[in-house]
This record gives C-alpha cells, structure tokens and sequence, in this order.
C-alpha cells in the first residue's frame, strides 16, 4: 500500500479547525485515543481507503442518518428501512407476511389489512416484494406513502409513513402475477401494477398451448385517493397487453408525463414445456434479437376508460388491447434483447433500457417517439395489431456499457449510473454524449441500484447503493442460505468508492428507493384511542375507569386499557365456547411507554404503542387458565404486568 | 473538544508499519484519500473518541467478525445473528414464526416443525423468544446447537448452526408460561425451562382464587440427545415449584456443577384481580423484602425420577415438590426484593443475583450453601415444607451497585458487568473485592447484557454489548413502535467506552449470547437430496432425468428439480380437487446456486437452497392458470426460471 502523504498532512494542518467544529463531541478517553489512528489500521489490517470509508459512514450515538432507504424485503414480504450513510437497518416494516413484533396480522385491524389482500378466498401470508415507490408529488419524493408490490399473487401494499403501518393491500384477479409494481405517477395519480407472467385474463382456464390467443398481459392502474390515503378500486383500470411478459415499468415524467414504459422479454411467446417437447423457457423466450417496449398514453386510456370504452373482467375496467392498439394508447418499439430495466431520465426526455444479453443501455427519446406516434408514422404492426416504431428513429443513442446492464439511476450532475450483472459493476456514464467515465466493482451479482433521490425529478447524487445477490464470503458463514449485500459506494469522489457492506440478514431486495431524511414527518404516539387503520377514535375505545367486561349471551366483551404497569382488568373469566371481542387501549400518551398483549396458547398477540387501540376477537375454545401479559419491556416491574385469561369449562 | 497531542503523533511515526501491516488492502483513490481525517471529523461533526471507535468496528467488505451474537428476537418469535465489532446483522433465524424468505413454515418439512410446538392442538404463529443458549461441552459453547424459549406458550427450540435451521420445538402442556429458558447444563445433558406464571399444573382449571393451592411453578429439564440433535421429550422430567413466580435461572458450572439456580418474584402469592378489590400485580408482588432463590440439586432430582419417584402430568414425569423438598432437592435461600437476573460466575463458586428493586448485587457462595445443605442447617421451611438457608449465612457478600441491577456477565480479568436498570449504566465491578470499579451510561433503559463468551467457564473480556429498550432518540424516527439499541461497549480500554449503537430493526431482544465466530463450522450446502430436517436423503427425492408427474387416484405426485435456470417439469397439469404432493430437489452444488419455488395465489413459497429437498402438499382447490417460477435472482435469466401449474376445473 502506497500512504499518500496528501493524506497525512492534512491532519496536522487542520488539527485545530476539527477541534473547533467538533465542539460537542464528547471528549475522548485517553486510554482508546492514545493508541492513534495507526496503530488502530495495523491492529485491524484497516487501509487508508478504508479509513476514509469508516469515518464517511460512522454515525456517533444519537445522530441521525441524512437518507432513509426503502428497499423491498424480496419473498420476505417486507419492507426494510435502512439510513444512509450509517448503513444501519432501522426497520423492518411487515407488509404482506404477519410480523408478530408489530402485532401485524394478529389484531383485527391488521387482520382485516391482509384479508384486502386474499385471492380466490385463500388466505396468502407471504409475498415475493418487489419495487417500493414513495408517493411523489411534481415528480420528486414527498414522504407521505409507500407502494410496494407482490410479484407472486400480483398485489399492491399502501404504507403510511406517518406511523410506518400498513394500511390496505389490494388485488385483482384480472392477473396472476406482476413485476412493473409499483410505479407512481408524477403526482400519485395511479399505482402502476403490471404483470409478469401472462394468464387468462380474470382467472379463466386456458391450456398453455393458446398461449398466443388466450394468454394476456395488463397494466393495472390503481387509482390513490390522496385524502383517504387509499388505493380506489373502483376508480381504477387496466390495460389489456400482447402476452409478452412484461417487465420493469416507469412512469414518464415532466415532459413525458401522462405517459409510461414497460419493456417485455418474451415476443418468442414461449410458455415452457420442457418435458412436452418444448425447449425451457429460459431458451424459448430468448430467440429473438429484439422485445418490444411498450410506451403507453395512459392520459388517453384515462380518457377512453372515462368514455366507457372498456370491458369489466374480475371487477376490473379492462381497456381491450384492440382499442388500446387503435387508439394510440399503446404503441411498441424494439428494445435490444432480453431487456430488463427502463428508467426514465430526471427531465423525462429519455428512457434508458438495459438489455441484459446486450452490451448497451439503449436511450430512447420521447420528442421523437411522441413525434413518430402523432404522425402514425408506424414500421409495422405486430400480430395483435400494435403499431412499431422504428428502433433507429426512437432512439438518441446507446451507450456501450459492458456485459449485463440491467438497471439505472441518475444524480444531479448529469450522470447515470446502470447496473451491470454479468461484469458485475457500476458504470458510471454520461447522460450528455452516453459515454461511459467510471466503473466500480461490486461484490457480487448486482441486481438493482438506488442513487440518492435518484429516480425522481431531482436526483441528489452523493450516495448509490448496489444491491447485490448472495454475499458468497462477504460476511461469517450463516448456513446455505446467503445474506445478500448492499454496498454503499461514494458518488462525491472523482472515482466512485465503495464505503460499506451491508448484509442483509431477511429477505432477498429487489429495488429500493432513497430519500431525504428531513422529508419525513413520523408520528411518534396516536391520538389516545386512535385506531391506528382508520386514523379515528375507536368504535370501542377504552377510557381509564371505565374498563369492564360484559356478557351478551355467549358473546364476552373485554373493554381493557394498559397503561404502566398493569392491565385493568387483569383477571378475565369467561366460559368454555365463549366468543371473546377483546378491545385494548392503550391510556400512555408518553413516547417511550409501549406495552404488548399477549395470551398463553390462544395466539394472541397485539403491539399497544401509545394512544393504540387494538380489537381482538377469538372463540375460547380450550378451556384452562391461560396467563396474559405485556411483551413490552416497559418498567421495571414489567414482569408483573400480567393477569390471567380463565376458561372455565363447561 | 481537546485534542490530544497523544493521539496525533504516533500517526506519523507508526505510518511506515501500517504501511507495511496493512499490505493487501486496496491502495486509496487520490480523491478520496486527500480529504484526510480531520477534513472528514469536521465534515461530520466527529469527535476524536467517534474515529477511534469507527476505526475499532469498521470491518472493510470481506473481511469478517471475530465474535458472533445469537439474540433473542423478542416477540418477533425469531432469533438475530449479529456480527461483532461491526455490529452488522448477518441473518434472522426463523423459529417460532413462519417465515417466508427462509421458506420456514412452508414445506412439509418444516410445517412439521412448527407443528410441533402445537398447543391444545392450536397453531402457533409466533413466540415471545426470550433467552438463547448455546450448547456447551466442559461449560464452554461448542458451536453446535442453539436452543431458545418461548415465554409465552412456554415452549423450547432447537437450532442446529451447522444449517442455521430450526430442527425442532418441544412444548409441555404441564406448564403455561416460561421465563427462565433456555439454559443448559454443562455439557448440554439439559435444556432447562422454567415456569414464570404459576399455573394449575398440566392446563386443569381452576379458579385463582385457590392460588396457593393449586397454582404451581415447574423447572422442566429437557433432555437434549446430542447424537441425534434432539431434545427427547420421553427422557425429560420436571420438578415441581411453589407458584412464587419463578424467573430466570442459571445452571451451576464446575464446582457447581449439577446444580441449578432459579430466582422467583412472587413470594406474596399475588395473583391479580385489580377489578375484584385486590391489589394490582405489580404492587402486589412487591410487598416482602425478601424472595426466594431456588437452589435445585438437579442431579439429585434425575436420580430419584430414575428411582421412580414421579407423577406423570401431561406427559411429563414430574418430581413432587413434596419429594423435592424433603431430598433435598429444592432448598431455598431469601435474595433482595424483586430479584431478576441470577448468573453463575465463571469459576462456578458464585451465584450473582440482581434485585431490580434493590442497590446491590448479592453474591452467594455455592461452598456456603452446599455445606448448609449438606449439614441440613435451615433457617425454617416455606410454607410448602421448603428448607429455607439463612441468608448471611449463604452469602459471600453484595456489591453496592446502583439503582436498577439486572443481569450479570463476566469477563477473563476477574471482572463483572451489571446492567443498572434505573440508572441506565453498565456497572463493572471486582468478583475478588465486590467493588464498582467503573461505570459507562448506556442509551436508554438498559435490560440484558452480555459479554464475549460471558456465561462460561473461560469469558474472552474484549467486547459486552448493552441491551437497551426503546431509542428514543437515537435513530431516525420510523413511527411509534421502536427500535431498540445495542450498544458495543470496548472492554479492553482502561475505562470502557461505547464504540457503536446499533438499531434492532425487527423484534425486541432480550438476552443474547457472543461466541468466538471460528468455533461455527457451518455447512455451505445439502448434500444431493437431503432432507434438511432429517439431513438424510430425502424419501421423494428426484433425480435429474427422471423428473415426472404422477397420478394416483386424486393424488398427484409431481417430481421436479431445479437448476439454472428452469424447473423441470415446467408445466404441471392438475384437476381441481386433487391433492398435489410436489416433490422438489435441487440438483445444484455450487454455493451461489440458491433457488426458491412459488406458486400464485395457492400460498406456495419454499427455499431450495443447493442441494436441498422440499415436500409440500396442497389440495388444487382453485381452478385456473397460476404461474409459478424462482423467487431467487439465481442467474441473469431468473426470471425465466418459471412455468405454470394448471389446475382444470371439473
């Protein structure tokens, strides 16, 4: 290792400068300072570079992180909350899977929040989640919601990031599995949701071998009502797609606005059958040299869906794939094969695709796509009458990137940066003559990568995150299933440096996104009484001296409130097959007073945060006597706030 | 800030030996390198003490932690590795709850583990994990097995870490509640659970009105079979206790070995009843100055119940208290108001007991005792005919401590740490002169600690984390439910200084243990077929060309394997209303090759990683064209690693 002396100088020199603006800190042991820096990189093999990284990432006790990441939680069915530059997870928030520390899925409340997201009346209590979308307003961040989709039962989450809870998830039959979800609109008009795999519209039964005729994709268009805070089923539609197995979507934006993409990876029209005679469909759907990506007026099928012009399949208003081709709502242009990523430039003039069996990021133009598509000056129509453009009229250019570009991000200074799997790197490129200016090397497999704000109209540049597959030696052996790693790299140095490995210890991300800290406006306890799904006082909100249980018949109402250190009542006697309606409130208005609840053998399990209400109701069906108590270390006699549930038998 | 002189100048005079130590690290970016120290200390508001413990846990990418910590995962049911000193979570283990990532609770394989922790025939979706315990050999960890209880439905887990994989959960009816598992004896001969709520033995009824007479506590000592890494329930025993609310426990060691500790909170035979004129819980079991410890000849208690000398009680051999008592089985010894922690020092010749409610840290003599025991000089007996020893006479002293001790963990020096509750300090004291030699505040409400290797024979000192409650105010706000925070604390410097705060992101922890990472010998794949639970070659294992479908009747059998990148068959054709059996073997073994298996809409999700054989039956319920495909980004054409399983309507 060379030790620069540039790096050395500084120090001395500007000793006295660090005294004055670290005015604050606490002031050091003499036991941990004297050993020096030095002697602390050769008792830890710490390089300079590595020095520089530790000090760019640590974050004393007490300091707030400048970005929140969101990332998926892949098929852990979560979200994670990760700060940036810290690189420490602050959250996981359950999503589509019951997480019994929250209390998620196990209060009727939450219960019902899951059962919005049942299909054909199964109970799925898993999701393989995909892309998380902030809601945005003008295009940039706002940090009022989260969307976040379920590739395997085609489902959309909204998360609340004032309480960081989920508050609804929706679904439609109309498809059977998605990957372009969620995208927002530039204002949160629509969710975007669009399928991967195609099926038989609204559930049917076809056999795979009318594939081509039976088979179809769609983009649904989940409709958010701002002032509820909820998807609108009812206001939202879909639009019918060519069975090509639709990919990553991205709405336009700015200039592209009221318009979105989405790339397809299978115009081969495989279906698999590799013990029919058919070839596997990992060969099947990659014999072609071009897909088609699909650029969409979705402003226009707003439009024709408001006139009527479409059918209802599984609830769902479908604008039929004959109109959307007739009426210029979807119109396709080739994009190099085996595409993967499409994301739209911070001006919404380009839409950069990679084409992972290609070299190039391919940049489409969307003046002169949106010029070609208003003088119908189409090369053809494909077989299910869609009009294409012709591929070296849409395009600005293509930037040779190396071998598997798959996704990209953008910062503030005119760069994007594309993921590259195969030679598993970030290049760096620039957006203005799509030259490639630096690479770094990522460890290993790069899938996705988030950069500050970086799909949004004004990307921050500083910070990018390569998300990497399966730490192979990354991190201690944890057994045959990897953690996978997300690296922090540099994007204020001359050359991008890697900072930090991050292991991710649940979940496998797909895509993340990262956003200004300070736009963030986090509850810290509900209203007393609240209902934390409503947002509004609770039906059966329970205040302090009015606990009580009442019987109506074989029905038990349990009014009961925690507040430090007990549960009044704290004895509960009902008879064996008694329906039990527990309503919980919590009476703490301070911030650092959560209780739990939890009964012995019943599965009950409830977080009370401050002000929560929480309903519960269960049959009393083993009869016995069942200890409750606070899961919550929340005093010091935390152990003694307990009681009994007592079923007496009949 | 004052900036010692000290810290600065052996800098330059060590450079040329880290130049020379830190060979094979990466030579710096000029860019990044030429901002120096103090450049990046005033950029980031960094005090001198913040560089040194950023550069005493900044673990450079690839390089690996020195120490592991396995913790409780509280009442997200699961179990947290955590590496040290990067503070980096490696993997949550799934336990209790199911959890889809890992697949866990989705194959037959492991459905049938959860099921095993079945009580009244009720499913348990989640736990309140409290204490992990590493198997031990000689009283030292082994690396082998980890075990956890289940507070609340008061059941026990057994890890194997050669997979990181939950292989079974044992749970008896005899008891209703736990606090005081899991805990081991030294060699692992039993995992040791221990009641928390009294209960009528065995789930009868009664009311708590009778609860002197008919509430009562247990310690069940599970036998654990190392040659099949299993617990045998049909070898395990109990040993009856007064319902004095038993809390956590300790195994003797050494010296002390075939002894048990266990503290107990409710002397006062309080039981609730705040609607019913009674006093609440916490006040109620506060009244005596004085609980009992529980000082248990466990070896004594195998042989009688080898003698015959027990009741069978839901299917549990428990030894009467009345036998335990008179053979000197169950002696009592008074310990302050409200104890909580009990911990074994090293040497096995102390019992440190922590009274919440009290300023001191009561050590007792295991020699003291046992002679008082052995010349059967009590005090007087308990009510339940208990011998109860006199208390100085038990005594080696107390340790004047603070406000709030808990728990207590040892390091190589002859030092002890106590986490202070109230005072929210770790409190570092001499075993040899019972004197506090050191305090360092912890951020905030401190409960468990633990320390390298701390509850063994031979401590490593070096690192203790500070298991804190709530950050407050640590971390980025992410709502009203809270992370809560380990905070490293350095125990190499002459005064201990805390190097970093780390987020709990899921879960609350309580106690946790730190074992030497190269004494983990973990496995990087299954072998060909392996059942994972079984480790043996799987009953349905497939093999690759012989991959088939096959009906019997309604029963359809689908044997399939996966390998980069399909599943083979990829088209599975059913009726609906049969019932699918799918066999699933992955036929890889290189390490990157994990696959997961989904199915839409039919809750379908495993884990395959290399080498691994899953069974999962469903009954095809739902007609219709469900997609199905690899929920891992296994290659760069994962995402035609699909098919679709068919299900015809009738």
């Amino acid at each position: 290792m060379r030790l620069s002396t540039s790096w050395i100088t500084p120090l001395l020199a500007t000793a006295a400068a660090a005294a004055v603006a670290c005015g604050g800190g606490k002031s050091a042991p003499t036991g941990a300072a004297s050993s020096g820096v030095t002697d602390l990189m050769k008792a830890r093999g710490l390089s300079e570079a590595d020095v520089t990284a530790a000090l760019k990432t640590y974050t004393p006790s007490g300091k707030h992180d400048e970005y929140l990441v969101f990332a998926s939680g892949g098929h852990s069915g979560q979200v994670i909350v990760i700060g940036v530059p810290s690189m420490r997870i602050i959250k996981y928030i359950g999503v589509f899977t019951p997480e019994p520390w929250q209390g998620y899925g196990f209060d009727d409340q939450t219960k019902a929040v899951l059962a919005g997201g049942r299909r054909s009346g199964q109970d799925l209590t898993w999701a393989d989640t995909h892309h998380p979308a902030l809601s945005e307003s003008g295009g940039d961040y706002d940090g009022k919601y989260l969307f976040i989709g379920d590739k395997a039962n085609a489902r959309v989450a909204v998360i609340d990031l004032a309480d960081f809870m989920t508050k609804q998830i929706v679904t439609t039959e109309l498809i059977g599995s998605d990957h372009g979800a969620a995208f927002v609109t530039p204002n949160t008009e629509y969710v975007i949701e669009t399928t991967q795999y195609a099926t038989p519209l609204g559930g049917k039964y076809a056999d795979p071998k009318e594939y081509k005729d039976k088979y179809r994709g769609a983009a649904v268009f989940w409709k958010f009502d701002r002032t509820k805070g909820r998807i609108d089923p009812a206001a939202s539609f879909a639009i019918e797609f060519p069975p090509y197995v639709q990919d990553l979507a991205d709405a336009g934006k700015k200039v592209s606005d009221g318009w979105a993409f989405f790339n397809s990876i299978n115009t081969e029209l495989a279906w698999g059958g590799n013990l029919e005679g058919n070839p596997p469909m990992e060969s099947g759907m990659s014999q072609n040299d071009m897909d088609y990506l699909h650029v969409v007026n979705w402003r226009k099928a707003e439009e024709l869906v408001a006139a009527g012009k479409f059918e209802t399949i599984a609830g769902m208003k479908v604008l039929p794939l004959s109109v959307a081709a007739a009426e210029g709502v979807l119109t396709f242009v080739p994009e190099p094969k085996s595409p993967h990523g499409v994301d739209i430039t911070p001006d919404g003039k380009d839409i950069v695709v990679g084409g992972k069996l290609d070299t190039h990021g391919t940049v489409y133009s969307f003046e002169k796509m949106k010029a070609l598509i208003d003088a119908k000056q189409y090369e053809g129509k494909d077989p299910y009458g869609v009009p294409i453009l012709s591929f070296k009229d849409s395009i600005r250019g293509q930037v040779e990137l190396g071998l598997g570009p798959l996704h990209t991000q953008f910062d503030d200074k005119g760069f994007a940066y594309t993921s590259l799997f195969l030679e598993t790197v970030v290049a760096k490129w620039s957006l203005a003559d799509l030259k490639v200016v630096d690479k770094v090397p990522t460890h290993y497999n790069i899938g996705h990568l988030v950069s500050a704000e970086g799909d949004t109209v004004s990307p921050d540049g500083k910070y990018l995150i390569a998300m990497n597959k399966w730490a192979l030696d990354r991190f201690n052996l944890v057994g045959p299933l990897l953690p996978q790693n997300f690296q922090l790299v540099d994007l204020t140095t001359p050359k991008m440096q890697v900072l930090y490995d991050l292991p991710l210890p649940l979940g496998e991300p797909h895509y993340a996104q990262m956003i200004k800290a300070d736009k963030l406006k986090p509850i810290e306890i509900y209203k007393p009484g609240e209902d934390p799904i409503t947002g509004e006082h609770a039906t059966h909100a329970v205040e302090g001296g009015k606990e009580r249980v009442e019987r109506q018949g074989d029905q038990v109402h349990v009014y009961m409130s925690a507040i430090r250190s007990n549960f009044k009542p704290d004895i509960v006697r009902v008879k064996e097959g008694d329906t039990v309606h527990w309503h919980l409130t919590s009476l703490e208005q301070a911030y650092d007073a959560t209780h739990g609840f939890a009964i012995n053998s019943y599965n009950v399990n409830v977080s009370v945060e401050p002000g929560k209400h929480v309903d519960i109701t269960f049959k009393a069906d083993k009869p016995g006597v069942f200890p409750m108590y606070c899961t919550e270390f929340c005093s010091a006699l935390h152990l003694e706030m307990a009681g009994y549930f007592l079923v007496e038998p009949r």
